[in-house]
């Protein structure tokens, strides 16, 4: 399992991957799930994957050797918005799954990578989508300004409750990181080190990348915070009165 | 889908069920998945119950009948112990299993069922139980002294930072109506009527009882208090500290 997180705000954005994956409880692996395409001044991309690690990886290495040919049709480096960013990255995924998928299914494994993908091109702005494993994909609302993949549902309510568009960059870190703890704590299949990646509006630079070992001493705090703060509110909710 | 939970603690018990049942997202009704036999000042038992509504209902009914007759081999109103009373509940749901699950598997649809089971009997401790559609079961531990079945993810995390052995019963209830809250926002096969039982240490009679519908005016204050408490928290806790 994997879980990755995409938050986009008036402020900019926040990414974050765990490293785990296995193929068995007694087969796990540490890989970063985070691979950053930047030319500061003019384009950061983002790309967070889950999924078999296999398919994803050739993704990322496709999409680094298109970057470095002279192809203009799939070109992170060329693309002039981010929709075309994803459409290429969409393009690509469809392309592996089509050379992979019927070796796969021979051992009943089905091809699903997914990735988150966002960023900012020069000139037009930034924009979050997740693409799925049949190469589709959607772009963040406004609504629910993040997009999650993999174990998704241990994390989803903090951040249903505290992300909103206008949100601060330091407050949403602190609640993708807590996100991230409370999804670890009920599945060891998500593990550090977490990747976190924090991208400030039009800065079209990565000034704030961290990466979160097991024991991270600021982590460590943030999570024990968390968890007194959470007992403290509650000690402070209206009591329900019995009839 | 159905999400129900029980929690002992040192003060007592407290049980909550939604009211959902679905046979697909046009045909959605509702039904109490609460049930209680109470004999004041000799025992109280709460079954919370999950799962095909054919199933679960059966077990119920044969549960009372079975109370009624003058067999004791069955029978909560006279089982001596709480572990007597879950292993009376496990044997009629391998009977309506035994009964229904070859019919069941002509449509594909496989018996489902579980139940949480808890309370106390005059004399024993209190004890809280959860069966699987097998009809094995488990009892709750102190490390996590509570038990969910159904949708149990999107309100695990919660439960996880409050829920203590220690925790007082009004905090454990506005804990466990916050796990309800997050659990209906994201899936929509969890909804309302929500039933909440709150069971006093040594009581053997249920005092505190109560059905929260839509727009409740206490649930819907707890919501909103809760989401702003969280906010307040994340704006108190310490901020990431860039190199």
């Amino acid at each position: 399992m994997t879980y990755c997180v995409g938050v986009l705000l008036e402020q900019g954005m926040v990414f974050a991957s765990d490293s785990r994956t296995n193929a068995g409880l007694d087969n796990v692996s540490k890989f970063c799930k985070m691979t950053v395409f930047e030319r500061k001044g003019d384009r950061v991309i983002v790309l967070l994957s889950s999924g078999n690690l296999a398919g994803t990886q050739a993704v990322i290495s496709l999409l680094r050797q298109r970057g470095e040919s002279e192809d203009d049709s799939c070109n992170l480096w060329r693309a002039s918005t981010m929709f075309d960013v994803v459409g290429c990255a969409a393009g690509v995924m469809r392309a592996v799954e089509q050379r992979d998928a019927a070796h796969l299914q021979k051992s009943d494994v089905s091809f699903n990578a997914s990735l988150i993908v966002g960023g900012q091109v020069r000139g037009e702005p930034m924009r979050l989508f997740r693409i799925y494993a049949e190469g589709n994909f959607i772009e963040v609302g406004e609504h629910e300004p993040f997009l999650q993949t993999g174990e998704v549902k241990y994390g989803k309510p903090i951040l249903d409750r505290v992300i909103k568009p206008g949100t601060s960059l330091p407050d949403a870190i602190k609640c993708v990181l807590v996100s991230f703890d409370s999804t670890m704590r009920s599945n060891i299949s998500v593990g550090m080190p977490i990747d976190l990646l924090c991208l400030e509006r039009d800065a079209l630079e990565v000034k704030m990348r961290r990466r979160f070992r097991a024991h991270d001493p600021y982590f460590d705090a943030l999570s024990e915070a968390w968890s007194e703060g959470t007992r403290e509110v509650f000690s402070r909710l209206p009591e329900l009165r019995w009839p």
